[in-house]
């Protein structure tokens, strides 16, 4: 089934203890399409400056991509500038440029209205419900948020969460949104929020999944070395919805499946800067790594 | 099979959000005897002063815990004093005080030298090697460590090393000793340091298990609330070696059902102060607990 999604597209330039990068492509509309293209086609809707690449596009859609929804407008496109030590756990931004963020209000194309499956990429909770105001009920509604708006929009991001069937997001995101040190209480109190099912990522810890009968829990990949966490949280629900979308079915079965995948194709990005991992990336390594996954957390 | 246990015995003072008690009984043999004594009969070595109060002895004894090795010295027993803030992942020690500690070296009686599963709980690593010096090869010899040794008696911890067959510690301390900030890569090099299974306890994100063809992970027990975290590393720790040298094999299989148990006994000792859960708990509550892991944590 189709799979919607509304965010960011950016050029990141990025430090990590493997090196360094300058005005690669990003962002996490980016990020997450790229991850869900390799389960099938999807939908995107953001916007770029002039100086958007024609190597990006065309990677995008090399991919399968529909860019129908991609604004070309005046001006530079957003601009995200960060640096990882130690463990690479946490982000330290060093420089935010809107660009053509600024003012810029997600138009849905009509074909795209219908889509089933869509997914709010982490905006400004006010976008994200200016995007569903413009789409059908569908199947799966999915939103990710930050803590920039759990701060400074927290009436908008609670009308927000009334509004989807699903929400992705990070245990620090979970912790502020609920005002609840423990996690797993968090995730509870998630659901009372609205979405009736809630993924909880954790970084190198995995992943946790609540639903009013059904609780869930995955460690992460056991990876060697990582190279460049940014995008990890979006190919991670790059990879569920893209899974999902391709089940068209919404159960605890493809729910743990999904997550599953979600945290395969997280575990691929991180093993290089920007989406040069998934740009050599093939389904059948996918699949293996999945099976993979099955086998290390597999039942005694 | 039987199963020897060298380490503390202490009397803690705690505080948490939850509250704050004084002088109860902890220690890290005293949490991991019984924890491992809900499988089988458990062996103890340890010294606690003139002030050990007999119902704290009755308790151990009442769990079928033999105390032949522990000795009475003369003085105060070992006291430590600590506080937990937040989510209660890193404990601040407020004081140590060693008592009959000091000087004190264990002596393993006649009878359980033979003991085929032995765990040295945390300790300077010279006492660890004595108590080494005085058993027999057995089955499984498993040690704990801790930072303060590791920063200073680092060349005596990698000697203990080499002497052992598992090494269970957390991830921190599995970092420490490598020297390597990935907790994967951190993993698999402590087993070229003499372990052939290394297992990692990260708390509330679950647990590792290296092998050099093996590699195991598991998400920690859900909690909605923790009491006191307070010895859950030693439970764990018990839970591990008490299935073991119950079912007395240390193959694939029992390693990966050892690491649940081991996370099934923290999580019940976390749930009130001291060793107040495991007072009132039954095997059967710890066999359905372990069920319930096994369900969330299934494969899809």
């Amino acid at each position: 089934m189709s799979l919607l999604v509304v965010g960011t597209l950016a050029y990141d330039t990025v430090e990590t203890p493997s090196g360094r990068v300058e005005d690669v492509l990003g962002g996490a509309a980016t990020y997450f399409a790229v991850a869900a293209s390799f389960f099938g086609p999807v939908r995107l809707v953001g916007v770029v400056g002039k100086d958007f690449r024609a190597e990006d596009r065309a990677l995008l859609q090399g991919r399968g991509i529909l860019l129908d929804g991609l604004q070309v407008a005046p001006g530079k496109s957003f601009r995200w500038s960060g640096r990882y030590t130690g463990d690479l756990n946490v982000a330290q931004t060093l420089d935010t440029r809107l660009n053509v963020l600024e003012g810029y209000s997600p138009r849905v194309p009509q074909a795209f209205r219908n889509s089933p499956f869509v997914f709010l990429a982490n905006s400004p909770p006010a976008l994200q419900g200016a995007v569903l105001d413009q789409v059908g009920p569908g199947v799966l509604r999915a939103m990710d948020t930050m803590n920039l708006w759990i701060e400074s929009a927290y009436d908008d991001l609670l009308a927000m969460l009334r509004r989807v069937d699903m929400v992705i997001l990070n245990d620090a995101e979970a912790r502020a949104v609920t005002k609840e040190p423990f996690l797993i209480r968090a995730g509870r109190r998630m659901l009372e929020l609205g979405p009736r099912i809630v993924m909880v990522k954790k970084g190198e810890h995995g992943a946790f999944l609540f639903s009013h009968n059904h609780f869930y829990a995955i460690p992460a990949y056991p990876l060697e070395h990582v190279v460049d966490p940014t995008g990890a949280g979006d190919s991670f629900a790059g990879g569920v919805m893209g899974y999902l979308a391709q089940a068209g079915e919404v159960d605890e079965e493809h729910l743990r499946r999904a997550m599953i995948y979600g945290s395969v194709m997280a575990s691929f990005n991180v093993e290089d800067f920007s989406l040069n991992r998934f740009r050599r990336l093939t389904r059948a390594e996918i699949d293996a790594r999945f099976d993979e996954f099955l086998r290390f957390t597999a039942h005694p």
